[in-house]
C-alpha cells in the first residue's frame, strides 16, 4: 500500500474538483465585471475608468450598445444551434443505449447469475447483464457530462467575447486577460467537472459492485463511449456549421466583393462567429473532455484487472484521478502567472505569455506527478499485459507519466514553430504567395506532411519508454499525463475563438482601426494556440486510443494483434483508409454547405437594396439557417461510419480484424489529422503575416489586396475545413472506434466474427 | 510434378521473351514509316497521300522542318538529362554494391566455407560469402535492366511524339494509332527484357549454385533492389524535372501573361516537354519494371524455401516466369484488337477503346492463368508459411493470380471513375470552380481521398483471399497476376505522355486549331490513362510489398510480427509517418524549383526584346538546366530517406520495428499514393473539361481564360507535384523499403538492434 489512506484520498479528489470549480467560479465573476451593456446610468467604478481611457471620436455608448446587440445575436445563434442538435442527438443516444445494453446483455444470455471472475480467481462477480446496464448508466453519463462541457464552454466563449472587445479599447493587455481569463473558466470547468463526475459515478457505482471490481470498472468504460460519441458530433456537426459559414463568408465578402472580414454587411457574419463558438468551443471541449474520460477509463480498467484491482486497494486504483486533481492544483498556479504574476504590455508579449503558460505547467506538474506516484502507490506492484503479469516499481509509474507530459510539451513547442508566423515555415508559405495560389497550396501542403515527423517521434518516444516500463497502463497513464494540464490547455486554446470573435465584434459594432489591429494581434497568437491545442489533442489522442486498444485487446481475450496473418493485415490496411474516408466526406460537406453559402450571400447581395452601402441590413438569420441544416444533415454520414465500423467489423469479422483495424486508423489517423490542422493554421498565420506587415519582408508581399495576400487567402479559405473540420474531428475517430470497441468486446469475443466462422 | 516438362519450360519462356521483343519491333517498324523529315525530295507512297489529307493552307513543308526540330530539341534535352543522372547514379550504385558485399559478407563473418541449408535439412548450401556476392551481381544486373527500361522508353516515347503530332493530320485514328503502337512498343520491349534478363540469370547463376536453390534464389533478391532501386531516383528526379518544368512554365505563361499552354514563347516549354518524356515515361517505365522485378523475387523466393524449391522442381518454381511469359502472349493478342480489329473514328471512341484493352487483357488472361497453372504446377505441393508448412492445390494458384488480375481491374476502373471528365465526380470539382479556386481545392482533396476506398477494398479482398490459400506465395503471385498484363498496362500509359508531347509539338510548330483539338483529345484521354497506370502501379506495389515484407520476415527469421509489442508498434507508426516525410520533401523540391523556373521565365519575357511578339527566340537552354540541377539536386534527400530508413532501423532497432516500419508504411503510403494521383488526375481532367466545353454545363463554366477556368488552373497546378512526382515515388518507397529489408535481413537477423541490446 502507498503512504496515502484510502480516507484521504477519498477526501482528496473531490476536494481538488471542487478547488477547481470554485477557481472558474472565481474568474468568471472577474471578467463579469466588464459590463456589457447599453446605458450609463449603471456606473460603477470600472465603467468611470473604461470611459475615460476610451478613444476620442468614438461614441461609447452607441458602440457599447451595438456590441451587446451583436453579442446577443452570436449566443442567441449558438444555443440554439447547440439546442437543435442536441435534439437530434437525443435520439441517437437513446438507440445506442439500447444497442449497448442488447449487445452487451446477449453475451451471457440475459442471466441474472453471478459468475465466477475472469482476473480475480475464486471470487464471484456481477452478472453480464448488471454489466449491460450498468455500462448503458455510464455511457448516459459520459454523454450528458460531455454536453454540459461543450455547453457551458460556448456559453463562456460567447458571455467573453464582446467583453474582450470592450476591454481592447483600454489596451491589449487587459484584452488579454479578460480572454485568458474566460479560457480558464472553460478548462477548470471542464476538468473539475469531469473529474467530479467520474469520481462520483464510481463511488455509486460501488454501492451495487462492492467488492467486484472487474465488473465496476468493466461499466465505467461506458463514460468514456459516452462522452467521445457525443464529442464526434460535436466536432463534426460544429466543424461543418463554423466553416461553412467561414468559407462562405469569405469567398463572397474578401474576395468578390472586397468587403474585410467580418464586415457587418456580409450576411453570413453571424453565422461564422456562432460558428467559432459551436465549432471551436463546444466541439474542442466536447473533444478534450473525451479524450480525457477514455484515458482515465482505459488506466481504471487496465489497473482493475492488474494487482491494484485485485487486492483492493483503492488509493492506487485511483491513480488516475488523483493525477488528475493534482493537474487542476498545478494548472491554478500555472494560471496565475498570466493572469496576475506577469502584465501584458505589447503585442509582441501575447504568444511568449502563452508559451510560457505550457512551459510552466509541464514543469510544475512534473514535480506533482512525483509527489502522487511516491505517496498514492506501493513501491512495488504487478500489472496485467496481455496475459501474462509485469512487475513494476513505482518509481516507473512516474516516468510514464511524466514522458507523456513532456512529449506533450514536444508536440506543443512542435507545432508553434510551424504555424506561427514569427518562424521561417509559415514566413516560406508566404513568400510562395508571389507566385500565386497554386504554389501557396503546396507549400503549405508540405509544411503540414513535414509537421508530422517530430511529433510522431514524440508520441513513438513516449509510447516505447511508457509501454516498456508498465505495458498498456504505463500508455494509458502517459496519455493522462499528456492531458493533466487539460485546465491550462483549454485555457490557452478557447483563448483563442474568444479573441477571434473579438475581432468580429470590433469590426461589426464600428470601431476604430486601432481597436482592431489590438484584437488581430490576440488573434493571430490564438490561430497558433489553437493549433498547438489541435496538436494535443491529437497527441494525447494517439496515447488514448493506444490504451483503449491495449484495454480492448485485453478484454476481448487476444494474446497477439499478428500483422503475419490476412485477417489482422487487411484490417491494418482498411484501417488506414477510414480517415480518408471520414475526410473526404466532412471535406466535401463543407464544401457543398459553403457553395449554398455562397449563393445565399450572393443573392442577398444582389437583392437587398442599399446592403453594400450598408443602408440596409441583411438577412442574417437565413445564413444561419443554411449552416445549421448543413451541419446536422453532414454529420450523420460520417457519424455513422465511426460508430457503425467497430460494430461491422467486430460482428462479421471478428476481434482481430478489428484489432488490425484499430492499430491501422491509429497509425495512419495521426499523421492526416497532424498534417491537417498544421497545413491549415500555416495558411491562417501566412494570411495575417502578411496583413499586419510587420517586417520588410512581409510588407513586400502585402498589402491587403495585394496579389500574394489574395493567393493566401485562398491557402486560407482551403486550411478551414482542413483545420477545423476534418483534422481534429480525426482525433475522435481513433478514440471513439477504439473505446467502442473496448466496451463490445465481450460481445464480439462471444458472438462476433459470423463471416469467417460462416466461410 | 506438373505436367510441363523441365525442358519445355527452359525453352518456353525465352521464347515468349522472344516473341515480345520481335512484337516490339515490329511495332517500331509501323511507327517508323511516318517520316519526320524536311524534305520533299524523299517521297514514299505513305508521305504522298499525307499530304493529299494534309489540311490546307498549312505550309506542309515548313510545319514538317518546325516539327522535326522540336523533335530533336527534346529528344537531345531528354537524352542528355537521362546521361546526367545515371552518370549521378552510378556513384549511387558504386557504393550501394559495396554496402550490399560488405553487410551481407559480414553475416558469417567473411567466411568461405559451406554451411548447412536452412530449410533443405540435411543438403549443403554455399557460403555466405558467395549470397554477398551474386546479390550484389544481381543488384548490378537489375540496375542495370532498369535503367535500361526507363532509357528505351524515353527514346522511343521522343520517337513517337512527332509522329503522332504529324498523323494527326491525318485524322485522330491515325494519330492514336501512332501513339498507342509506340506505347506498345515501351510495353513489349519493357517486359520480355525483364523477363529475358531474370531468366538468363538465373541459369548463368546456377551453373554456380547447383543444388543450392535456396542460395540461388535469395541472390536473385538483389535484382528487385537493383531494379527499384533506379526506379526511385528516376520516379524523384523525373518528377521532380518535369513538374518544375511544368508548374513553372504553367506560372508565367499560363497564369501572368496568358499565353496557350506549350506556346514556343515560353522559355520553358521544351524542359516542360522534355519533362514528360524523362517523368512519366521514363519514371514509369523504371518503377513498374522493379515492381515486375520484385514480385518475380519475391515469389521465387518463397518457392524456393517450400516443396517446390526443397524438391527442385524447376517448372513449378518457375511458375512465376511463366506467368510473365503467357501474359506477353496475351497482351500481343490485345494489342491486335486496339490496332488493327477496330478502328477510332471519332474522338468519343478514344477513352472506351483504351478501356476496352484493360477488359480484353484481363479476360484473356484468365483464361492463360488456368492453362499455365494447370500444366505448370503438380496437383497438390507445400508452401511455406511463417515457420510451418501449408498444403495447397493447385487451383488455389489459379485464384490467387486471378484475383490479383481482377482486382487491378477493379482499381483501374475506379480510377477512370474518379479521374475522367466523363463522369460525375470530375465534373462535381469542375463545378466548384464556380467559387473559386479554394472551393476547387477542397472538392478536388476530397474527391483524392474518396478515390482510395475501392481500391483499398479490392487490395484487402486479394490480400485476404489469396494469403488464406497460399500464404504469402499466394500475396507474391496475385501482385504477379495483376502486373502479368503489364505490357497493355504500359501501352494505354506511355500513350498518355507521348499524346501530351505530340500536343505540345502541334502548338509549337504552329499547327491549326483543329490538330491541337485533336491532340488535345488524344491527351484528355491519356491524362485518365495515365491515372489509372498510376492505380495499377500503386495496387501491385502494395501487393508486391506485402509479399516482399512476408520474404522478409521469413528470411529474418521473425515468427510473429506482433503489434502489441511496444518495438513493433513504434515501427509502425513511425513506418506510417515516412510517406508523409517523403511527401514533404517532394512536393517542397518541386514547389522550390518551380519558384526558379518563374523566375527565369519573368526574368526572360522582361529582358529579351520581341519575346511576346514571337519575333525572338527565347533561352530555352537555361531553363532545362534549372530543371536538370534541382531534379539531380534534390532527388538525394527523398532518396537518403528511403535507401538509409531500412539500413538504420534494422540496425539500430532490429528486425522487428523493422517489420513495423514496413507494415505501418505500407498501409499508409498506399492511401497517400492513390489519393494524390487521382487528386491530381481530376484537377487536370476538371480544367481540360471546361477547356474542351463539350456539354451545356462545361460552357457555362468557360471560356477558356474564365473565373472558373482560372480557378481550373490553380487547381492543376497543384496537382501537378501530387500526381507525378510524390504520389507515384511513393509506390516506390513501400517497395522499395520492402526489398531492401529482404536483401540484408540475414545482416539485421544476425547484428540488427544493437541499440535496443544496448539498453
Amino acid at each position: 500500500m502507498g503512504l496515502l489512506s484510502e480516507g484521504l484520498t477519498q477526501l482528496l479528489i473531490p476536494l481538488a474538483a471542487l478547488v477547481g470549480l470554485a477557481f472558474a467560479l472565481l474568474q468568471w465573476f472577474l471578467v463579469s465585471r466588464v459590463k456589457v451593456s447599453g446605458s450609463y446610468g449603471e456606473g460603477n467604478g470600472y465603467k468611470d475608468k473604461l470611459i475615460g481611457e476610451a478613444e476620442e471620436g468614438v461614441d461609447s455608448l452607441g458602440v457599447t450598445i451595438k456590441v451587446a446587440e451583436i453579442q446577443n445575436a452570436i449566443s442567441i445563434g449558438a444555443t440554439s444551434f447547440l439546442f437543435t442538435q442536441y435534439r437530434y442527438l437525443s435520439i441517437f443516444v437513446g438507440v445506442f443505449s439500447a444497442i449497448i445494453f442488447l449487445f452487451l446483455g446477449s453475451v451471457k444470455g440475459f442471466s441474472t447469475k453471478s459468475e465466477p471472475c475472469t482476473y480475480n480467481t475464486g471470487n464471484t462477480c456481477k452478472p453480464a447483464l448488471a454489466n449491460a446496464l450498468f455500462t448503458t448508466i455510464a455511457f448516459l453519463l459520459g454523454a450528458l457530462t460531455s454536453v454540459l462541457s461543450g455547453f457551458f464552454g460556448m456559453k463562456i466563449a460567447t458571455y467573453a467575447n464582446a467583453r474582450t472587445t470592450l476591454e481592447a479599447r483600454r489596451g491589449v493587455g487587459k484584452a488579454f486577460i479578460t480572454a485568458f481569463r474566460s479560457g480558464a473558466v472553460m478548462g477548470f470547468l471542464l476538468a473539475a467537472n469531469g473529474l467530479l463526475v467520474l469520481y462520483i459515478t464510481i463511488n455509486l457505482f460501488k454501492l451495487y459492485y462492492g467488492d467486484d471490481w472487474e465488473g465496476l470498472y468493466e461499466s465505467i468504460t461506458g463514460y468514456g463511449l459516452g462522452g467521445s460519441s457525443m464529442a464526434l458530433f460535436g466536432r463534426v456537426g460544429g466543424g461543418i456549421y463554423t466553416k461553412a459559414a467561414d468559407v462562405g463568408a469569405d469567398l463572397v465578402g474578401k474576395v468578390e466583393r472586397n468587403i474585410p472580414e467580418d464586415d457587418p454587411r456580409n450576411p453570413a457574419v453571424i453565422a461564422d462567429n456562432v460558428g467559432d463558438n459551436v465549432g471551436d468551443i463546444a466541439g474542442m471541449g466536447s473533444d478534450l473532455f473525451g479524450s480525457y474520460a477514455e484515458s482515465s477509463c482505459a488506466a481504471l480498467f487496465v489497473a482493475s484487472i492488474s494487482s491494484f484491482g485485485i487486492s483492493h486497494d483503492y488509493t492506487a486504483m485511483s491513480y488516475p484521478l488523483i493525477i488528475s486533481s493534482m493537474g487542476i492544483v498545478v494548472c491554478l498556479i500555472t494560471t496565475l502567472f498570466a493572469t496576475d504574476l506577469f502584465e501584458i504590455k505589447k503585442v509582441s508579449e501575447i504568444e511568449p505569455s502563452l508559451k510560457r503558460q505550457l512551459l510552466i505547467s509541464t514543469v510544475l506538474m512534473t514535480a506533482g506527478i512525483a509527489a502522487v506516484t511516491f505517496v498514492a502507490l506501493p513501491s512495488e506492484f504487478t500489472l496485467f499485459s496481455f496475459g501474462t503479469n509485469k512487475a513494476v516499481k513505482n518509481w516507473y509509474l512516474f516516468f510514464c507519466v511524466a514522458i507523456g507530459l513532456w512529449a506533450g510539451l514536444v508536440i506543443g513547442y512542435t507545432t508553434e514553430y510551424y504555424t506561427s508566423n514569427a518562424y521561417s515555415p509559415v514566413q516560406d508559405v508566404a513568400d510562395s504567395c508571389r507566385t500565386g495560389a497554386a504554389t501557396n497550396v503546396i507549400f503549405g501542403l508540405a509544411l503540414g506532411y513535414k509537421s508530422v515527423i517530430i511529433p510522431v517521434f514524440a508520441i513513438a518516444f513516449a509510447i516505447y519508454v511508457s509501454f516498456s516500463l508498465a505495458a498498456m497502463y504505463g500508455i494509458a497513464v502517459a496519455a493522462l499525463g499528456m492531458l493533466s494540464t487539460i485546465s491550462t490547455g483549454l485555457a490557452i486554446d478557447a483563448y483563442g475563438p474568444i479573441s477571434d470573435n473579438a475581432g468580429g465584434i470590433a469590426e461589426m459594432a464600428g470601431m476604430s482601426h486601432e481597436i482592431r489591429e489590438r484584437t488581430d494581434a490576440l488573434d493571430a497568437a490564438g490561430n497558433t494556440t489553437a493549433a498547438i491545442g489541435k496538436g494535443f489533442a491529437i497527441g494525447s489522442a494517439a496515447l488514448v486510443s493506444l490504451a483503449l486498444f491495449g484495454a480492448y485487446v485485453s478484454r476481448a481475450g487476444i494474446e497477439t494483434v499478428d500483422v503475419l496473418t490476412p485477417k489482422v493485415f487487411i484490417g491494418l490496411l482498411v484501417g488506414a483508409m477510414l480517415p480518408y474516408w471520414f475526410s473526404a466526406m466532412t471535406m466535401k460537406s463543407v464544401g457543398s454547405a459553403a457553395l449554398k453559402m455562397v449563393e445565399e450571400v450572393r443573392r442577398q447581395f444582389n437583392t437587398i437594396p442599399g446592403l453594400m452601402e450598408g443602408t440596409a441590413k441583411p438577412d442574417y438569420a437565413t445564413c444561419v439557417k443554411i449552416s445549421t441544416d448543413a451541419s446536422l444533415k453532414e454529420m450523420i454520414p460520417p457519424g455513422a461510419l465511426v460508430m457503425l465500423t467497430p460494430l461491422i467489423a467486430g460482428t462479421f469479422f471478428g476481434v482481430e480484424t478489428l484489432a488490425g483495424i484499430l492499430a491501422g486508423s491509429l497509425v495512419s489517423g495521426v499523421q492526416i489529422a497532424i498534417s491537417a490542422s498544421n497545413t491549415g493554421g500555416a495558411w491562417d498565420n501566412a494570411k495575417k503575416y502578411i496583413e499586419a506587415g510587420a517586417s520588410e519582408h512581409a510588407k513586400s508581399l502585402g498589402p491587403k489586396g495585394s496579389d500574394p495576400h489574395k493567393a493566401a487567402v485562398i491557402g486560407d479559405t482551403i486550411g478551414d475545413p482542413l483545420k477545423d473540420t476534418s483534422g481534429p474531428s480525426l482525433n475522435i475517430l481513433i478514440k471513439l472506434m477504439a473505446v467502442e470497441s473496448l466496451v463490445f468486446a465481450p460481445f464480439f469475443a462471444a458472438h462476433g466474427g459470423v463471416l469467417f466462422k460462416w466461410l
